[in-house]
């Protein structure tokens, strides 16, 4: 049984020595500068994490780990680009360094590799395990799509937020721990597939939990901890639980004025003290928490129903609970 | 054993019955525009000819052929955005209807569509069949880069430019036709094997010749007939085989003049004329039409080895015939 720390260190292990370089450069340039050194590599360790618990070999399950983190680069590199982000990870993002086509052209070659990785060995559930991952790929997109409808709309409800970003965030994390379960499940007994849907559920609430974490820290988070100005997604406009929630619980004189306010094309400080303000008399703070606390609640709950020790557990637990900064 | 019209039908079908159609619209409406109605579906209809001939059940060879238009589907459609090509088909191309942002989007969604077309069913051999059109799927992609890397170089030579070709063409028709016999062979001995070899040399052969003929077209068909007018790829600066033959075949002072000749932002008709009378004299028509022969015997011979009735292949032979003008 590895510890976490051992976990992360095989996934980085397990990128260290992959080839990203292939023929011609102009291709895999970007495709390695993406995911040599990239990121938390949060994906691939709850895959492997998860796989673990259910008492899986890891070995079997490199290629998924390896697979699902290569589209989750690739996701990004093609969100970049629609987003027009300057910068990934303190990086230049591939479309700023090198331009649209080639990271519309690198982007999709890298979701061609994660394939690579995902059918570089054989499982004897591999169709079902494939199809599990491909529908979740197939939902991150529509996640982005529903993502850019909320920026050009103005009425968007909380209920319709909630799904997006289950969509775009939690349905990659969920997906990651259920294909770590079918990794070790080789079977997929009615009871193994009862487990698959507690890891599923239990990585889904943790992801809306780690979504609206997010939401709230850009308001009230540490800015020195946290590395963004507090108030920058009210800057960016961004769409947030906060200020869906604070629109939702304000009278519709209230909520006429907050709408012309987040929209105001440069926010001044006082403007975006005003909104805080508001935040604070309709209690978004609390309120927000609270809903952290529930989807942490049905990720705790999820994962306590599931047939295993609490030794196996461990690892998985702990990175439940860092990314929800409630280290014990 | 169905006719060459009845597999046309059949794959016409596939398409008509399939939902195109699903939530958002913005994700799924240029999906649909694209493959509803949409081109000649070779592809498709190339793998279930392979695998009638090799006795398969056509049934089992659907999601395949489902999956192979889709991923064709999709790199047309990331490469019109990349080339700014206004028209497929004769309707505007998606990023020029919709922008970059949904081209970039639909065209990922595409991709991952193409996955549970080859993902709905299953098949003993299922992993090799996906690495091997996934391995092609990557060939598609170096292919397009290395297109977009001649736009900017002046000294490509022919041996590249088949090389390119081949990615970009060849490999994707080569796999429609060894995927339809994989779909036929479900145990994948030795003697499978070595049948599915010839099939994709044939299909590879034939993808070259068909290009080189697309090239042969550009300067010698009948602009009534083949659609466009008459040196359209001098116009749009292309390399073509044409070209690249001619600048080996002269002299280093002839070459230095047609390449500034080549150049010129906007070909008069005298340019054109004048690099017409350059291939007359080095026999560009010529030496084209025996490299298209050279290939088109290539895949000839591949055919004639694999060991099936005539009637058998009859249907795959019609299409390769058709598609290199060859009907008798």
């Amino acid at each position: 049984m590895k510890t976490l720390e051992e976990l992360q260190e095989l996934v980085g292990q397990l990128f260290e020595r992959e080839e990203f370089r292939f023929y011609p450069d102009e291709l895999f340039e970007p495709i390695e500068y993406t995911l040599r050194d990239g990121g938390k590599r949060l994906r691939p360790l709850l895959l492997l994490a998860t796989a673990q618990m259910m008492g899986g070999e890891l070995e079997e399950a490199y290629g998924g780990a390896l697979g699902i983190e290569t589209f989750h680069n690739f996701t990004l590199l093609h969100d970049d680009l629609m987003d027009e982000s300057p910068l990934r990870r303190g990086k230049p993002t591939v479309w700023h360094r090198w331009g649209t086509n080639r990271a519309v052209l690198s982007g999709d070659t890298m979701y061609a590799m994660c394939w690579r990785y995902f059918l570089r060995r054989e499982h004897p559930r591999l169709r079902e395990l494939l199809e599990s991952f491909n529908e979740s790929a197939i939902k991150v997109c529509r996640g982005q799509q529903l993502d850019m409808n909320f920026e050009q709309r103005k009425d968007v409800m909380l209920k319709e937020y909630v799904e997006m970003i289950g969509d775009k965030t939690a349905e990659l994390l969920s997906c990651a721990m259920r294909l770590g379960a079918m990794y070790a499940h080789k079977e997929g007994t009615a009871e193994e597939r009862a487990e698959e849907e507690k890891v599923a559920a239990a990585g889904y609430a943790m992801g809306l939990a780690f979504q609206l974490q997010d939401d709230w820290l850009d308001a009230y988070g540490d800015s020195r901890v946290f590395g963004k100005p507090t108030g920058q997604d009210i800057r960016d406009h961004k769409k947030t639980y906060l200020i869906l929630r604070a629109l939702e619980d304000s009278t519709p004189e209230e909520k006429a004025k907050m709408v012309e306010l987040y929209q105001t094309p440069q926010h001044s400080e006082e403007t975006i003290g005003t909104l805080l303000e508001a935040y604070e008399r309709l209690e978004i703070k609390k309120k927000t928490e609270i809903e952290i606390e529930k989807y942490y609640g049905q990720a705790q709950k999820a994962m306590e129903e599931i047939k295993k020790s609490e030794e196996c557990k461990l690892p998985l637990m702990r990175i439940m609970q860092g990314l929800l900064g409630r280290e014990k």
